[in-house]
């Protein structure tokens, strides 16, 4: 029980716990927070007073620290914070170290070292397999021996809230002209990101029951796409400029220990995985997570994660069974999240069937691809203990005209 | 005129001057250094005496600080560290500042913040059309229109002389079967990499006539590839396992400012490239290198640079036209470089022919692709002023077992 006074069901609550990076009013410095209802707490500031031993861990800009600080440390502050949040005589320290979320300014959460989009939801794939390769396979021949993934750019992984600039670059029409412009096709791609903390050493595996070992925790993903400027440049060395103009994530990062009701069993592998990727024996890594994405406000999709084919687990095992090592800060994310469902796909060139089947706004208005103006925002539901609910923090943006 | 006893052809002579990050014997910590000759100049060592004001923007373990500082910053080191060369009133304090080379551990000269691979040879890409997908077109239908390219996994990124682990993962055999085990395709992409200095705005594309702003040097790389892997991964989002086990980077970056008797037009494009890729106006930006690339110390392989196809500048404009980022540490590469003569191809899947022409070596071996224990050297030159040559770094790697 905490002395806080938040409602039961609140989705930041005391059973959730998430880590940001925030600056308080008049102060440019960014620290870390822990966002507790709709408030952030400055972890240094308490924990100078009630656990200075933690001080040297959490200090600094952002998460960068703490993720590097390993399991152990990642246990002990969670650990610290619970106790403070439920231990009356704390309180005092805990209101002097709180600021409205609504006062403060979030930033980047952590340093995103290397950026890893995998494309790990079956329906997502077999949508994709019949709107761009109709005729053939749905899924490509690797796709259900191996989580398929490509490295995108780090460089322009930006936090919730940053406006969009619609890309411009090439795209070929459809009388085969090569022209430039302002993408035509500006679509959202619903995902779920995971944060690595803890390094691995290069030639050697993680394999999939490690992943506690050396997964800090998870956010919301928004991977941005330009699906004409994507089209014609993506063969044959994968997405590039369709995708490297901006990736948004959430600025709350969800710890795994935040988790511990959501995990759920995947859904049934045919063929069996290969024995570096058989979670047969393994803890459940699915995720029984419920996203939400809503355009200008209105909720067009609502995909479930639980579905995905491929885990975390797995996709992480994948990224290092060839020796390439983890770094802090590694962000590696789940692919477009799409169910079965018209309406529980995750992004708007299944929701628009590639620009054929116009979603009908509550307005009247419609939309296949994003407008200039259009705004997306992401959101997320895991179960919590004790019919609690864990709320991921939402991905916002934007879009702006191009320049 | 230099009063170092320095050969007047030495390929690391005073027109050159390229920066590593090295120690010195006794002591763990990196730090700039300039090579000259057969030696390296500790560089803040140098000017604490020589040009205090320099100190701040080349402190560090590495070249990250320089980087940052940009082309005014550049130009002044370059004119302090050629001046202490030539001015004989500096030699002790040089001399006191100078240590073999033999002697010194070099590390990877930078932070790479992305990397990002290109495919800019048409030799090369044409080679692998018929290699790959024979009896369809050669090139991709994008490929004359944009440098097509890739992200790499930047964390993988090794000095040379690191060893490579062969990389173990899934591939399909001819009957189908999809297996796991040590790649049995393992292979070198001889190419060049740029260095990116200054950062760029998120939204703001850096046109081609601002490379020189932003790009501070060259470096060689080679870019490993276990061609079995990368076969069955690669389609529909581009290489992954197959590369991102390792990339070698050479140790010492070459300056722009020491290539400027290096500069050639690029072959002509057709068709002509779109507006923002358009270089017939521009300064020419081709690069007259030639690579070498030796196994086991015998050559194999002669690389022309100059007649690649897209150029470095073009590379970068592409790379942010879509307003794409850049960051201090960007690595950029060219792709494979392969000339049309087959002792001119920059891998081992163009030299052997997929396997099917091995190479035969001076001891009667013969090689398609990599064994455990061969070592690949590549070097490159580039004319100097008044006909001394530019000898860029080796990027040097042995191949271990599989784990």
């Amino acid at each position: 029980m905490t002395w806080l006074d938040l409602p039961a069901d609140h989705p930041f609550g005391v059973a959730h716990l998430p880590y940001g990076a925030y600056a308080p009013p008049g102060d440019p410095r960014t620290r870390i927070g822990v966002r507790v209802g709709d408030a952030v707490l400055d972890l240094v500031g308490a924990a100078v007073q009630l656990e200075p031993r933690l001080v040297p861990m959490v200090e600094g800009d952002n998460l960068d620290r703490l993720l590097a600080a390993g399991p152990v440390t990642w246990a002990a502050t969670r650990g610290a914070v619970t106790s403070w949040l439920t231990d009356p005589a704390c309180r005092p320290v805990v209101e002097a170290n709180l600021t409205e979320l609504s006062a403060v300014r979030l930033e980047l959460p952590f340093t995103v070292a290397d950026y890893v989009d995998f494309y790990s939801s079956e329906h997502h794939a077999r949508n994709l397999g019949r709107i761009l390769r109709p005729g053939q396979p749905e899924l490509p021949p690797n796709w259900l021996h191996l989580p398929v993934g490509y490295h995108g750019r780090a460089g322009t992984v930006v936090v919730s809230g940053t406006d969009v600039v619609r890309p411009s670059g090439q795209r070929r029409t459809p009388d085969g002209d090569v022209v430039f412009g302002p993408t035509t096709r500006l679509d959202i791609e619903a995902e779920v990101g995971y944060v690595v903390g803890m390094p691995s050493e290069l030639g050697r595996p993680v394999p999939l029951e490690s992943f506690d070992e050396h997964v800090f925790g998870v956010c919301l993903v928004n991977d941005w796409s330009a699906r004409d400027i994507q089209g014609w440049e993506y063969q044959p060395l994968g997405p590039f400029l369709g995708k490297s103009f901006a990736t948004s994530v959430s600025p709350w990062i969800t710890p795994l220990a935040a988790l511990s009701e959501a995990w759920v069993a995947p859904p049934p592998r045919d063929p069996q995985p290969l024995p570096y990727l058989d979670d047969a024996g393994a803890p459940p890594y699915g995720l029984d997570l419920r996203l939400e994405v809503r355009l200008n406000g209105h909720v067009v999709a609502t995909p479930p994660f639980a579905q995905m084919y491929w885990t975390a687990a797995q996709q992480l095992a994948h990224l290092t069974v060839n020796g390439a090592s983890l770094r802090t800060g590694d962000l590696f994310a789940s692919g477009t999240v799409s169910g079965p469902e018209r309406d529980e796909r995750g992004s708007f060139v299944e929701l628009s069937w590639n620009g054929s089947e116009p979603i009908v706004l509550p307005d009247g208005g419609t939309r296949t691809f994003l407008e200039d103006g259009d705004e997306v925002v992401i959101t997320a539901t895991a179960p919590g203990p004790d019919g609690a609910v864990v709320g991921l923090g939402e991905v916002r943006g934007r879009i702006v005209p191009a320049r």
